[in-house]
């Protein structure tokens, strides 16, 4: 296993100005694994409820994502309900059903505590720190993801969390209010004080910006005619990022460059559908096509 | 001639987080004549008061911009006195003074009226009409700017004159209320049916996305850590598009990109300090630099 990652596992409720879904498969380990699994072997350590379809499961191994840390608990699977009006960025919560979720006590095999990659997606930052104080050796890289709840009541607990990792993954208006900074470079240069030494800063429809030692590197969104869904591009980025990098087993400058592009890639496939209907069901040659049509999207010529 | 320009010359008051300038030399003519003045010749347009500072015509002329068709008329020169709060993006506008600028009657030499490239900068669309009309050559490439107070008042003859343009500049928010589309791919289709074969949005912080004929190209803003004033960037970012282009003499895709990356070089000067105060005193070796760190701002691998 190359990559664990732990994170929600949910059924979300979902409307955008594209149509509306009552109960699809979703949660940033869900996202995040499946994109990951296109580059690498995955393991995924959640907790769902007795409700969860069989058939979830099954996609997850269809993807030879190693399902062994999925933990099934007595009650109801994670639910958040959200709705995309005219601003498609931003996400409107209507409801968010903890269930099974509220109890997670993360348990970790031999295999899952030796993963050379950790990435611990959007989750309370104490589960986070118990993840990664439950790995048997340092992974090599641990990243991870936060949101605006965690920075309002945990913010303890995440100082600590990001303390220890190399890389935060963040959106934009939340690295601004974690560091109170209002320009990117003066945000990242806050959370290398933090500990990380690199940071991606989500900016949705504008793509990333990703600083690390002593460079920057932007990468824009791809210019979608049509946005189906916004739910899961975080993540999936997340996991494109993460399993290239894993891929080649290194996070020198080149391969994070690259990994942003990666990542940017499966986010773009990931908004194309509801849920996890487009990412699940890609293809190599799919995928270093729409990396091309990135590598065409921002190339130029030197000056004459 | 290489490139003329029709457009505003103002002195601005702007108040910004960085500071205050009660009357500083701006106007979109003025930003866009200086700022191409490092690549191409240009002759510039424009209506002043007597109160006009000859050190400002002399700033012009030290950058070899021809100002003969810059008339000197009764009355004081158009005032516009803005700020920029905490969203450093957008200006709020506390007072517009049109003065002599109201009854403007550009008046074009026989150089002014066959040069090769022609800018319509952001003024009344009957002006950039006129000054169009006026060419006793088709230039080889027409682009305009506008705004949304045309789009409001002046829809029809902004209309017109788009129609009869090779090349539209315009920010995000009023491409879409322009063609009333969402998405930068279906804004740019619309602005193809009304007449021009490729256009600029301009993303302010964001960057510029350009989408020519079956291209698209993303330039990303460079992260600076100090944005001291925001007037006039989207300004010197056409006077670098335009002039680049002029100085290579071409508008094929190759070119344009190469142009993109040009103009947001420097509109990332314009913006370091107040009014024309950093693109006035740059150096080649600069902007040479500064295009250099887009080139690694935006550089990646492929695929391993």
């Amino acid at each position: 296993m190359k990559i664990l990652v732990v994170g929600s596992v949910a059924y979300d409720a979902v409307e955008t100005p594209a149509g509306k879904r009552e109960s699809q498969l979703g949660g940033s380990a869900s996202y995040f694994s499946v994109s990951a699994s296109y580059f690498t072997e995955v393991g995924l350590i959640g907790v769902i409820g007795d409700d969860f379809d069989p058939a979830d499961r099954a996609m997850y191994e269809s993807h030879d994502i190693d399902t062994s840390g999925l933990i099934e608990a007595d009650g109801k699977t994670f639910r958040w309900a959200g709705e995309y009006m005219e601003d498609i960025n931003t996400a409107v919560t209507l409801d968010t059903q903890l269930n099974v979720f509220g109890d997670f006590e993360p348990e970790l095999s031999e295999a899952h505590a030796n993963a050379p990659y950790l990435f611990l997606a959007n989750i309370d930052p104490n589960i986070q720190l118990k993840v990664l104080d439950s790995m048997a050796t340092r992974p090599k890289m641990v990243a991870n993801d936060t949101m605006n709840l965690w920075i309002d009541i945990a913010n303890s607990a995440l100082t600590d969390l990001i303390s220890k990792v190399d890389t935060l993954l963040i959106n934009e208006e939340e690295a601004k209010q974690l560091t109170g900074e209002e320009h990117l470079p003066d945000a990242a240069n806050a959370i290398f004080a933090l500990g990380p030494n690199s940071t991606v800063i989500k900016r949705g429809e504008y793509g990333v910006t990703l600083f690390g030692e002593n460079f920057s590197f932007a990468a824009p969104a791809y210019p979608l005619e049509k946005v189906t869904d916004p739910t899961g591009a975080g993540d999936s980025f997340a996991g494109g990022f993460m399993g290239y990098l894993a891929s080649v087993d290194k996070v020198d400058q080149e391969s994070l460059r690259t990994a942003a592009v990666v990542g940017s890639t499966m986010a773009s496939f990931a908004v194309e559908d509801f849920g996890l209907d487009r990412i699940k069901n890609l293809t190599h040659p799919d995928i270093g096509e729409r990396f091309e049509a990135f590598v065409n999207l921002t190339r130029f010529s030197p000056l004459k």
